[in-house]
C-alpha cells in the first residue's frame, strides 16, 4: 500500500496538526500517513485538487472567534472538493520557554495576535511587564524561539508546538475561555459520499438572489418546510459590495436522506448559487431527531401517492 | 358511436342542467349526448363510478353561498373519481306563472328556500302579500305549477325551468345579487388527466393532523415554498367532532407541473389524508403567473444539480 | 328587576331553543327570562340591535354540516354586536307521531331537508315506504302535525319539539351521526367584554386583500408570530365574485391578552377589513396552552425593554 | 465651546482614522475636534463610556472580510452605548517607501496580514522576491519604516499613512478588490436617538434560545410579519460552545417607526437576549421602501381599531 499524504493548514504544530493527528488516529492511519503543512487554506485545498495529497485538514469554526473566513471562502471557491469528516479539538494555550529559562527574565513573549488576545488576562496578571511581539502563527513563536531566531524569550503556543520544538512549559491552559474549541473538516476530491449514520451533517454555501426582500427567509423556509435544521449559519460577503452576502451553512442530516435532498433542490431554486460541500458523520454522534412527517418513509409514501394518483 | 350519457344533479331544468348544456356545447356533444338528472350529488357520482354514465355535473361553489358542502363531501368520499373540467354559469332567477295568469292574483309563490332568500327584496317590494311556500328545488316549483300539482300560483326559478315547463315569465333577473354565479365541475372515472394548458386548476381535499398547533399554516407553507397559489379554500368538518376540519382547496396550476407535484408531495407528508380530485383547464383561461424560481425548468435544474452533486 | 327578553332563531322547539334554555340555566335566568323565536338570524340580531331583546341565540357551527353561513354572514353584517358566550348541544332527532298513531300507518313523514338527510338510513330501514314531505323546519313538522295542519303523519324533530307539541316518540336518537353537535353563540349589543378566564375564544371575520398572492398565509402568520392558534376557520364568499373570500375565524384566547391584541392589530394591517365579534369563555373550559414567549408577562417585558431602550 | 474628543480604533493613519476625518467633515467639526487613537475597539468604546471621549469610530463591516468580529463583540458587550451614524470608506492600499528609495532594492515589505492578503497578486507580479514581514497594523508598517524602526524597506498601507509619515508612494490602489470598502460606525453614550430621515438603519444583537429548532426562522418571522428587511446579518458565537450563536443584524428602518418598534418587541419575546445598538441615518441615503400595510399610518389605524373595539 502506498503512503497516503495529508495536507493541513500550517505551520507545523498548530491546533490544525493536532486535528489531523486525531483524525489519523480515528482512521488507524497515524503510523503510515505522511502529513504536510501548507502555507494557507487555499494551498492545502489545491494540493488535494491536483492529487498531491489525498485529503486536507482545515479549521472551519471556532467557538470564540466564529467561522474561519479563509477556510469558508477557500472551500466555496474550490466547489469541486468535498468534506468527508469533521474533528473537534480543544483550544489550549501554554506558556513555553527554552529549557532552563528563569521566569524572572521573561521580558517578552511572542504569539499570533489571536493567541495573544486569549491570554491577555493571564499575562497581565503574571507577567505585567512582558512585551508582546507579534508572530505569524502561535507555532512559529515556539519554533523561532527554539531556533534562536526570535526576539521574544517566551512563546504562547499549543502544547503540541512546545513539545515538538523541545520547549519547557511554564504554565498550561492559560487561555481565558477554557472551554474554547475549534472544529476542523477533512476535505477530499469529490467521490463516494460517506454513508449516512443517523448523526450526520451537510455543509453548503448559498448566495441569495440580491434583488429580493426576504430572500434569507425564503431560503430558510425551504429547509423548515422539510424539517431540516441548521447547526451553523455564517454570513460571508460575496465581495461584490457591502450587504451582498452568501451563507455558509451546516445542516443536520445527510444528502442521501430524502428531506435533505428535497430541501437542497428547493434551495437551489430560490438562490442564485448553491454549492454542496459534503455530507459526513458529525463529531458529536448525536442522532438527528426526526418528525414523522420528514422521514424517508414519509417521503417515499408521498412519492408513491403521487405516482398512483398520476397513473390511476 | 354509442350515445354518451351524462348525469347531473337534478331535478331537471335547474342551473346544473344549464351548466351541463353549456359543457356539451363546448364539447360539441349537445345533439348526441343523453343527459340524466339524479336525486343528489352522491347518486350522480355513483352513476359515473358504476359506469352507467360517462360523466357527472355537480355544483361546487357559489359566489353567494360559498362552497357546496354536499358536492365537496361527495367528491371527497368518491376519491376514485376525477374532475376533468369546470363550467361557470350566472345565477339568474325569474318569476314565472302559468300563461295568462293575472299578476293581481299572485297570492303565493313557490321556490327552494335558497331561491326565496335571494328574491326577498324583489318580492317584498312588488308582491308584499304573496305567501312563500317551500319546494324541494327551484325547478320543482315550476314543474309542479305547470302540472297543477302545487298550491302556489307563481314560481321563482331559473329561466330554463320556466321555458322547459311552458311558463310565462313575469319578471326576469329578480335576484338581489345580479352578479351571482355558480361554478360546476365535470367528473369522470379516473383516467387520463387533461393536458396542461397554462391556465389550469388542481382540486384537492386535505385533512389536517388534528394533534398539531399550526397545522393549517404548515400545510399552506408547503404550497408557498413552491410558489403554488390557491383560488379557493373551504373548511369542512370531518364529522368527527366540532373543530376537526378538512380543507377543500383549488390550486392554480396542474399536477403535471413540477411545482404542483412537489407541493402535493409535501402536503401529503404533513397532512393526515390527501385526496387529489383532478387537474383541469380553468374556465377563466387566465394564465397562471410563474416566478422564475418555480418553473418546470427551475425544478429540472435543481434535480440536475442534485444528480451531478451526488454522482460527481 | 325587569324581565329580560331573549331572541333565538325560531321556530320554537328547535335545537336553538334548547341551546337558549341551556344558557338560561347556566345564568340562573330560566324562570325569569322571556324567550322569543325569530324568523331568521338577521331578525334575531336586529331585535338585539334595536333594544327589543337583550341577547340572541344563533347557531354558528355544526359538527356535520360545518359553519352556518346565514349566522356567520348575519354576524358579519351586524358588526356592532358582540358574542358573549357559547353553548354546545347534541343534535338528536326523534321520530314522533300524534299519540296513539299506529306505526303501520306511517306512510309519510315531515322534516326540514337537513333533518331528513340525517335520518335517511333509519327511515329506509324501518319505514321504506314512507314518503318524505319537506317542511320549513324540523320543529314545524312537529307543530303542524300536532295542529292537524300537515299532510305528513310523523315528524322527524328534536325531542324538545315532540315534548312541546304533545307528540309521542316512536324512536329516539335516529340520526346517522350520533355524536353530532351544534355550537350556538349568545350575542348582545357591544358593551363590557366578558373577563378572561384562561379558557376563552375570540371570533373575528377578516377579508383578504384580493390583489395579493399568499394573502391567507400572510394573515395566518400574524397569528402564528404571536402564538395564537385557531379552533375554526371558515371561508365565506364576499359576494363580490367567485374566489373572493372572507374568513370567519375562532381563535383560542381573549382580546384582553396581549398576544391576541397584538395579533389582531397585525391582522388589521394586512387585511382589507377585520371585524371583532367577541371574546368569551369557551364551552370546553380547556385552558389555552401558552408558550413562555407569548404570555402577557413576555409582552409586558418586551414593552418595558423598548421603553427603556428609547428613553435611556 | 469646549473641544470635543473623538476616539478611534488605532493606530493612527489607518482607514479608521480616514473614516473619522470623513465624519468630522460631515459634521463641520474637523478643525475643532481632537482625535485619539485607541489600542482596540474595547478601549475606544470604554473611552466613550467613561466620558473621556464624546464618540468613538470603529469598523463594523468590510466588503471583503465580512463583519468585524472584535467590533461587533465589543458593541454587544458595551450594550449601553449607541450607534448614531455610519460612514463608508473605500479600502485602498498603496506601496510606500522612504523618499528616494530605489525600487530595485525592495527586498522586503511590511503590512498587517490582512493587507498582505489583498496585495498578494500585485506583489507577486511586480516584486516576486520581496519577503513579507508581518506588522501589527498597516499603518504601523509605514510608521516604523519612517522611523527607521523596521526591518522592511517598503510598507503596504493606506494613502493616509504614507502621507502622515512622509513616505513616497510607489504604486497606488494595488489591492485585488478595487471596489472594496469598509463601513464604520460612530458610537456615543446613550442619549437622544437621531431623528428618522426615511433612510435609516437600526442595529441590534440577538441571542437565540438555544433549545429550540427553527429559532432563527422564528426570529426572522418577527421581522417579516412587520415588513422589516435586513441589510446585514452576521452570526457570532456566544462563546458558550460550538453552535451557540447570536446574530448581529442591521435592519432597514428606525426604531421610531411603528413597524420597527413592534418587530423589536416581537424579537425580544422570542429570543434569549436582545440589544438595541442604535437607529441612525444610512450612508446610502436610499429611501426604505414601505408596503402600505407597514406604514406608521397603518399601525396607527390598527391601534385605533383595537381601541374602538375594546371601548365600544
Amino acid at each position: 500500500m502506498s503512503t497516503e499524504r495529508f495536507a493541513y493548514l500550517g505551520p507545523e504544530a498548530t491546533f490544525t496538526e493536532a486535528a489531523l493527528l486525531k483524525y489519523l488516529d480515528m482512521q488507524g492511519l497515524r503510523t503510515t500517513a505522511r502529513s504536510q503543512p501548507m502555507r494557507n487554506a487555499v494551498a492545502a485545498l489545491d494540493s488535494v485538487l491536483d492529487g498531491e495529497c489525498s485529503a486536507a485538514v482545515v479549521p472551519i469554526e471556532n467557538s470564540v472567534e466564529g467561522g474561519v473566513p479563509a477556510t469558508i471562502d477557500a472551500l466555496t471557491d474550490h466547489g469541486r472538493l468535498q468534506i468527508v469528516a469533521e474533528v473537534v479539538v480543544p483550544v489550549r494555550f501554554v506558556l513555553a520557554v527554552k529549557p532552563g529559562t528563569d521566569p524572572h527574565t521573561l521580558t517578552s513573549f511572542g504569539s499570533h495576535p489571536h493567541g495573544e488576545a486569549q491570554v491577555r488576562t493571564f499575562m497581565s496578571a503574571n507577567f505585567p511587564d512582558a512585551v508582546y511581539l507579534p508572530t505569524s502563527s502561535t507555532a512559529a513563536a515556539a519554533r523561532d524561539l527554539a531556533n534562536d531566531a526570535a526576539d521574544h524569550v517566551a512563546a504562547v503556543c499549543p502544547a503540541l508546538a512546545a513539545e515538538r520544538y523541545g520547549l519547557e512549559i511554564l504554565a498550561d491552559d492559560i487561555g481565558e475561555r477554557q472551554d474554547a474549541e475549534t472544529r476542523f473538516v477533512i476535505v477530499t476530491r469529490p467521490g463516494t459520499i460517506p454513508a449516512p449514520t443517523g448523526s450526520d451533517k451537510t455543509t453548503v454555501v448559498a448566495s441569495l438572489r440580491s434583488d429580493r426582500a426576504g430572500a434569507l427567509l425564503e431560503m430558510l423556509e425551504q429547509f423548515s418546510s422539510r424539517g431540516v435544521n441548521m447547526s451553523r449559519i455564517e454570513s460571508r460577503p460575496t465581495g461584490g459590495g457591502l450587504g451582498l452576502y452568501q451563507f455558509s451553512i451546516d445542516l443536520l442530516g445527510h444528502v442521501h436522506e430524502a428531506r435533505m435532498a428535497d430541501a437542497l433542490q428547493g434551495v437551489h431554486r430560490v438562490t442564485r448559487n448553491l454549492r454542496f460541500l459534503g455530507s459526513y458523520p458529525s463529531a458529536s454522534k448525536n442522532t438527528v431527531p426526526l418528525d414523522p412527517t420528514t422521514t424517508d418513509d414519509s417521503f417515499a409514501a408521498a412519492t408513491a401517492w403521487l405516482d398512483s394518483t398520476l397513473n390511476g
